[in-house]
C-alpha cells in the first residue's frame, strides 16, 4: 500500500483547504496512491495517530468544492516545533511508526515558516537514517506572503482582496460626512508589509485609496506621523491611513509596545493596544479631530466570501504540485509559484529546496516603498494586482455561507 | 413643475442607497413627477441648496443597479438637528425657499431616529404655516433596527447577515487549535441588542454559534461574566462571546466607561477601550487563558459584499412606498414594514404617523432574551431568520466591488 498523509499548520487562511483539495484530487487520479489520510492538528495529530480517511470523507464533488470554499484549516492546525533530532529522536521515531502503521509514504505539510521547519527536519531525519521510501514535501500557505522562493503564497491573494475591498467600503463610509476625520486601519503583518500594501488596490474601483500607507519595513516616528496626518487634513476632509501591526519607530521598538507600557485602569487591568490604537491616541491628543482606529483582525484571514479565485486556483495547483513531486521521489522541498508575466498574468509551478525557505522571511523590497507614508510604487501594484482577480461563487445555507467540517 | 427631493441622514448602511433607488424608480414611472433631485449631506445640503439632478445622473439601468449595491450613503449624510420652529424659523424659511426655487413638492428623508425628528418638525411647520402643497415623508434606515412602528429597518438585515457570517467564519478560525481560548466579539448597538442577537444566526450552516450572548438590554456584572466564561471553558475548548457595545453593569454604567476611567499610558495618552476590550482584560487577569477581543466596527455597516437580498429589496420598496404615499397627499409619516407571516416570509408596506416614531427607541423584548448570556429564544430567531435570506450578485472592477459615486 502506498498511502498519502496531508496536514495543515500555522495560522488559518481562506486558501489552505484548497491545497488539501488539490493534493487529494491529484492522489485520486495519479493511480499511485491507495489511501489518503489527513492528520488532525498538524504534526501533533501525526504524533497522536489522529488521522481522518480523506478518501472516503471527501467522496463527492460537492464536499470537495465545499472544502475548498471553507475558511481556516479544516484539518485543524498547531504550533508545534520538532526538537533537533540529534538531541532527541523521540518525536521522529513516533512519526515514522505512525507512518509505517498506515503505510504512509508521502507526507505533505501545508503551512508557513514554522511548518517548513518541520518539513526540513523530518526530511533531513529520513535521509540521515536511510529511510528512502518516505517523501516529505511542503506546500506554502501564509496570508503574510513572507515565504522565500515562491513568488507569492496561498492565502495572501484572498486576504489582499479582503483588505482592498474593505478599504474601498470604509472610504465610502467615511466620505458621507463633511467634517474632518481620520481613520486608521491596522493590517496584519508583524515582519512584512505585503498585506498593508494591498490597501492601495482599493483604487481599482475608482476609490481615492489610503492617504497614508505605513509598511513595517520602514520605521515611523510618532512626530512624523502627526506631521503627515496634519498635512493630509489640510488637503482633504477624510484621511484614511493603513498601517502594519508590526510598525516600529526608528529605535526599532514596536509602536504598540513603546507608547503604552504601564497603561492600566482604575482596577489595575492592563490594556494591550495595537499600533492603530496608539496612532489613534496621537491624533486625538495632538490634532484633536474626529479619529477612529479599526483593526481588521481575524476577519482578514477568514473572510471566504471575498476570496480571490486566482488564489484558490493556485492553492489547489500547489497541493497537486507538492504530491506530483513527491511521487517523482522529491523530499525536503516546497511547491512554489514562479511568475512569468504580470499582465496577462502567467505563472508556472515548481519546487524549491526547503533549506532556502525554512526560517527565512521575505520582506517587501525597499525600492517598492515610497517614503513618508506616500505609498508603494507601480512595481508593487503590478505585482499585487493579478493576485486579487476573480470571485468565488459560494453556496449558502440558511442565509450564510456553507462550510465543511472534517472533525 | 412637480419635483421630488430625496436626502439621506444618520449613520451609513448597505441598504440606504436602495431606498433612493426605489423612490427614483417610482418617481420616473408615476407620471406625476417632473424632476428628481438629491440633496448632498442631508438637510444641510437642502439648507445650502446643494442639489444633484438624480433624473439625469441615474439615467441607465447599470447606474441604478450600481447605486443600490454601493454601501454607505451615496448622497452623503449629516447629523444636523433642526431647532424648534417656535423659537427659530430661520432654517425652515431657508428650506421652503429652496423647495420653491426648485419646485419641490415632495421631500423624502431617509434615516433613523434623528432624521425622523427632522421629518416631524418640517411637516409640523408646513401644517402650522398652511403650506399644503409640500409633502414630507420619512423612509426608515438604521442597522440598529430600533425604529418604532416598523417591523424592522432597512440596513439591519444586511448587517445581521454580515454578523452571522462573520461569527461562523471566526468560529472556523478559532477551532483550528486545541488549546483553551476565548474570543470576545463586540457588536454595534448602544441602546438595542438586535445586532448582537443576530450572532445566533451563525448556527444556520451547522456552526456551534456563540457560547455566550450579552445584549445591552440586560445588565452584566463583570463577576458574573467571569463565572460564566469559566463554566463554558470547562465544557469546550474555544469559547465565543458576542456582546453589545452598549452593555452596562447593574448600576447602569457602561462597562466601557466604568472599568477604565483614568487608564493612561506612560506618555499620558488616554485609551478609550470598548466593552469587548474591557471583557478581554477581565479574562486575561481573572482566568489567564488565551483571549482576543474583536470589534466588528464599521465593517458591519458597510460590507455590501454580504448584503441580504431581502434587505435590499425591502429598502427599495420602502422608497417607493414613501413616495407613493406622498403623491396621495401624505405628510409627516414614515414608510414601514408590517410582518404578516415569518415562514413563508410575507410582509406588507404601510406608513405610520411620524409622531409615534421620532425620538422613540424599540428595544429587544425582555421575553426574547435568555438570562446569564444563554442567548435568545426561538421567537427571536424566527423574527431574525427571514431578514438575512438571499444574496446580491455584485459586479467587480479590477478585483474589488464596483461602487457608484454621486458627488
Amino acid at each position: 500500500m502506498n498511502n498519502l498523509l496531508i496536514a495543515q499548520s500555522g495560522g488559518p487562511s481562506v486558501a489552505i483547504n484548497a491545497t488539501v483539495g488539490g493534493a487529494v484530487e491529484y492522489g485520486l487520479i495519479s493511480g499511485k496512491i491507495d489511501r489518503i489520510f489527513g492528520a488532525v492538528h498538524g504534526i501533533k495529530g501525526v504524533l497522536e495517530d489522529h488521522l481522518i480517511p480523506l478518501h472516503s470523507v471527501l467522496s463527492s464533488p460537492e464536499k470537495m468544492t465545499l472544502l475548498c470554499h471553507t475558511p481556516a484549516a479544516a484539518l485543524g492546525s498547531c504550533r508545534y516545533k520538532l526538537n533537533d533530532y540529534r538531541q532527541d529522536e523521540t518525536d521522529y521515531e513516533t512519526i515514522i511508526q505512525v507512518f509505517r502503521r498506515h503505510n504512509i509514504r508521502y507526507f505533505i505539510y501545508i503551512g508557513g515558516n514554522d511548518s517548513m521547519d518541520t518539513v526540513l527536519k523530518l526530511s533531513d531525519y529520513c535521509r540521515e537514517k536511510g529511510i528512502n521510501d518516505i517523501f516529505v514535501m511542503g506546500a506554502p500557505k501564509t496570508i503574510d506572503n513572507d515565504l522565500a522562493q515562491t513568488d507569492h503564497c496561498p492565502g495572501f491573494g484572498s486576504a489582499a482582496k479582503y483588505i482592498a475591498t474593505t478599504f474601498s467600503e470604509l472610504e465610502r463610509d467615511r466620505a458621507v460626512y463633511d467634517d474632518k476625520n481620520v481613520t486608521i486601519v491596522e493590517v496584519m503583518g508583524r515582519d512584512a508589509g505585503w498585506l498593508t500594501a494591498a490597501a492601495a488596490l482599493s483604487r481599482g474601483n475608482g476609490s481615492h485609496g489610503p492617504d497614508l500607507l505605513y509598511l513595517c519595513e520602514q520605521p515611523l516616528e510618532p512626530s512624523d506621523f502627526v506631521k503627515q496626518v496634519k498635512q493630509k487634513l489640510s488637503e482633504t476632509t477624510s484621511v484614511m491611513v493603513a498601517v502594519s501591526e508590526g510598525i516600529k519607530n526608528s529605535a526599532g521598538h514596536y509602536l504598540s509596545e513603546e507608547c503604552q507600557s504601564g497603561a492600566a485602569d482604575n482596577f489595575g487591568h492592563q490594556y494591550i493596544a495595537g499600533a492603530g490604537r496608539v496612532l489613534e491616541g496621537l491624533v486625538r491628543d495632538e490634532i484633536g479631530c474626529k479619529v477612529r482606529a479599526i483593526e481588521l483582525n481575524l476577519m482578514q484571514r477568514c473572510s471566504s466570501r471575498i476570496a480571490s479565485a486566482t488564489d484558490l486556483y493556485e492553492s489547489r495547483m500547489l497541493g497537486m504540485k507538492a504530491l506530483s513531486r513527491a511521487l517523482e521521489g522529491g523530499s525536503g522541498e516546497m511547491a512554489c509559484i514562479r511568475r512569468i508575466v504580470n499582465l496577462p498574468y502567467e505563472v508556472s509551478y515548481d519546487t524549491a529546496d526547503i533549506r532556502d525557505i525554512a526560517n527565512h522571511v521575505k520582506n517587501v523590497p525597499a525600492s517598492w516603498i515610497l517614503p513618508d507614508g506616500k505609498g508603494v510604487t507601480r512595481e508593487m501594484i503590478d505585482y499585487l494586482y493579478p493576485l486579487i482577480q476573480g470571485e468565488v461563487p459560494l453556496s449558502f445555507e440558511h442565509g450564510i455561507p456553507a462550510h465543511l467540517k472534517l472533525f
